[in-house]
């Protein structure tokens, strides 16, 4: 293990935490709020830690996959630690815990709160926690990895590791260069987004917090009722922007390149699209009739398939009263996800994809012995070892699944809330059901239980190994 | 497709059934119900299509994997609605689809009612709903197989397709051996504990389909309180039986070998027994002080942790007035199952200990690319090919409880009801929770969703590939 790279990086993480915080520091001063003094703490709090760790130099900068799944463990942990500090000493969120679970939450894009009264939170606050989706929408490592100086193959053992997918497909051959790419669609779409917010008179303020909270598929609101009060057309144009943010990457990469073929035959793609359909046309016909004219109907049901599909987590309604069908079908939505490549959470659509062709090919395989099956996946083939990695993904995902619900129904809720709780959080998405529904929060569950769901969060973001190689006793052998 | 030779089994098939259906005959005379003539009646209806096509002597014995799996799934669909004519023409159940289901639920030892008062249906009806978890618990294929004449390798491929679990070991060269042998043990079983039952001093009638239903891990009783009103001894008694068959039944063969050493180091049955205890222990504290005595409390948790986990489906207590915690115990006990090669169902123990290995090699794997990991079971290598069809196994199984939970909650009960009368009846438990409670049934669910679930029943009993292939369009193409 390259414990000095490792430091290294966790230094540069919280130096470039403790920047990033100026931004809600710069937010309180303009809404003139006394808890400013919060945010300038903890950014100091960064820099004593961070700075020094950073003037050390590492040894080696030879880094193994191993490395890049320890150091994206710890950043990830590391970044909601310190960024929940201006939520526990200004005393908003005084609960050590609660003010971890929010950030946490924050941070994986999560969007479940403990809060119930959002909108008594001061404007820096409130800035801070939909920034930290954004943050965690891109992740912030390989975010390092474009600012330092290139350190041969460690780069994209990193990127494996903080980017959702079961494949990092690098669009072009450097990873630093690939990353620049990423960010800079990220930005712009997010300028974009904000700009038609603003033509379709949302107050600055929301515009920028809602965009934060769309583009890293998080789901912090900035009001009691999430997006239930804003304007249909605003309502519609943060569906629209869900919807695009859940699209895995690459495609608009291709589009950039002019290859709008390749773009539009992606599988996953596809996929994507056709599901968020046939999952609004499935509620529409369910929910007919429950509101007052047909866009209204369809409205909600675009805003909530979309909002799911992409575990971003904001409502216009309250689905938890709509009739089990169209409830059912939104909670098998949060477990297909987002496309990966993308800042959504979920098991992703390519991972899918890939199952059900081996579904057909073991009926195949039944059928005909002898012939030898291959998946493949956009003409190519996928290989063993993705395969291999996505069954065992598929299996750690159940086992974290099961455990968490077995541990917080010891609180003794019913399981309906814990078993959505559990997807709501290991999903990244944020709103369950019943108890945990889209007009309630999470502030229900004891501190243990918290604890559990925070560890779902981080190990949904990082797609479970990351995490589980920190509890690993033999991870920690061989130092 | 070898279709004279398929038809040459089914009309095997059946005829066997026309002939155990003298045994409710016998009953129904015993006990001087009127209802013998639907019996009558049946058996001769089965004799009718079954003799001619038993007379029919099939040109070629040629038997491949995919006429196994066709001749599987076609032989349980016929001997479930032949075997629920008795309940249909005779009034006790009026209607085909309920009779259907209660049948299915019958011979897949699924245990799920849709009656109300059980103990109102003839002497005779009662009998016929036990004696097909009995049929049903060892497969009725096999069974003929073990009366045919050696055809080669065509039986084997009968085993895999009707045996529970991922692999098939013939215990003896033979596959008719085998078969012998596995029966051999699940008749002395039966015996026993009918035996160890009447001593306890059960009423006879009760004893006989007790045990039917404790042998098949069916799940039928006949009073309508399940075994709330039997004794403790009696309770005891069919705790001890269920878990007994839940185990491999390789276990009991390597004891009948003397091989004790080999038989008690079985991994899967160590597991087994592990999460047994694990499970009573925890139900135990969770409900300490809801019973009268720590002896009922211990009886009850036990009684209900051998009855889901090994699938049967009775009960002693209303399990679904348990705190949560309890509860969700027993739904994650649902997924497991019992072991391979056992009368049980379910996903299977060894399906679990081959999938955690595969997570731990994975994090092996992450620390330390290079080295080369080989799962192993018992001591031996598990082929890449039996870890492939779990795998492909898993995600076919969570495809058919995603899609089946949809289906039914078009009905519109509550989200509980729905996911574990999926589980409940996919893993052939009997009893979910909530509105499928153990002190409820499926009657609520409409005509459609009972459809579903019928499904779902043969296709965890068949573990799905053979029922999947009658609805592959390419299964018919090359007729």
């Amino acid at each position: 293990m390259n414990l000095s790279m490792i430091l290294y990086l966790l230094g540069w993480i919280l130096v470039i935490e403790g920047g990033l915080l100026l931004l809600p520091v710069l937010v309180s001063l303009i809404y003139a709020e006394k808890t400013v003094w919060a945010f300038l703490f903890t950014a100091a709090i960064c820099g004593v830690f961070g700075v020094p760790l950073v003037l050390k130099k590492p040894k080696s900068k030879m880094f193994y996959l191993k490395d890049g799944f320890i150091v994206t463990g710890l950043t990830w942990i590391l970044i909601s630690i310190f960024g929940a500090l201006p939520f526990s000493i200004s005393g908003c969120i005084p609960n050590f815990i609660d003010a971890l679970f929010e950030t946490a939450s924050g941070f994986t894009t999560t969007g479940a709160s403990i809060l119930s009264d959002v909108e008594a939170l001061p404007k820096g606050m409130q800035f801070w926690r939909s920034f930290t989706h954004w943050i965690g929408g891109m992740g912030v490592l390989v975010f390092l990895l474009t600012l330092l100086p290139h350190t041969g193959g460690s780069h994209v053992n990193v990127m494996k590791a903080e980017s959702p997918g079961p494949q990092v497909e690098k669009l072009v051959p450097s990873v630093q260069a690939t990353a620049k790419i990423l960010y800079g669609i990220y930005i712009a779409m997010t300028v974009l987004q904000m700009t038609l917010l603003l033509l379709a008179k949302m107050p600055v303020f929301d515009a920028i917090t809602l965009t934060f909270g769309t583009a890293g598929t998080g789901g912090f609101g900035v009001l009691n009722d999430s997006l239930g009060s804003y304007t249909p057309l605003q309502q519609w144009i943060v569906t629209v922007f869900m919807i695009l943010f859940g699209v895995n990457f690459n495609c608009y990469f291709l589009l950039l390149l002019r290859k709008a073929k390749r773009a539009f035959s992606m599988e996953e793609v596809r996929w994507y699209f056709l599901i968020i359909l046939a999952a609004i046309v499935m509620i529409c016909f369910n929910i007919w009739g429950m509101y007052g004219s047909p866009e209204e109907t369809i409205r909600h049901a675009a805003f909530q398939v979309g909002s799911i599909m992409t575990t971003t987590g904001y409502s216009t309604t309250d689905f938890d009263l709509w009739p089990t069908f169209s409830r059912t079908v939104l909670v098998i939505l949060m477990f297909v996800g987002a496309c990966a490549g993308s800042t959504g959470g979920g098991i992703k659509v390519s991972r899918f994809v890939v199952l059900f062709k081996s579904i057909r090919q073991e009926l195949q395989h039944v059928l005909n012995p002898s012939r030898v099956c291959v998946t493949t996946m956009d003409g190519k083939q996928v290989s063993h070892e993705v395969r291999r990695s996505i069954n065992v993904f598929i299996i750690t995902y159940l086992a974290i699944f099961a455990v968490s619900t077995l541990l917080i129904s010891l609180d003794g809720y019913d399981p309906t809330t814990n078993f959505t709780a559990v997807a709501a959080t290991l999903n990244n998405i944020g709103p369950g059901l019943a108890a945990v529904g889209p007009t309630q929060n999470f502030s229900l569950y004891s501190a243990g239980s918290k604890l559990v769901l925070i560890f779902d969060m981080l190990a949904g973001r990082l797609e479970l190994f990351p995490l589980l190689l920190l509890f690993n006793k033999e991870t920690w052998k061989k130092f």
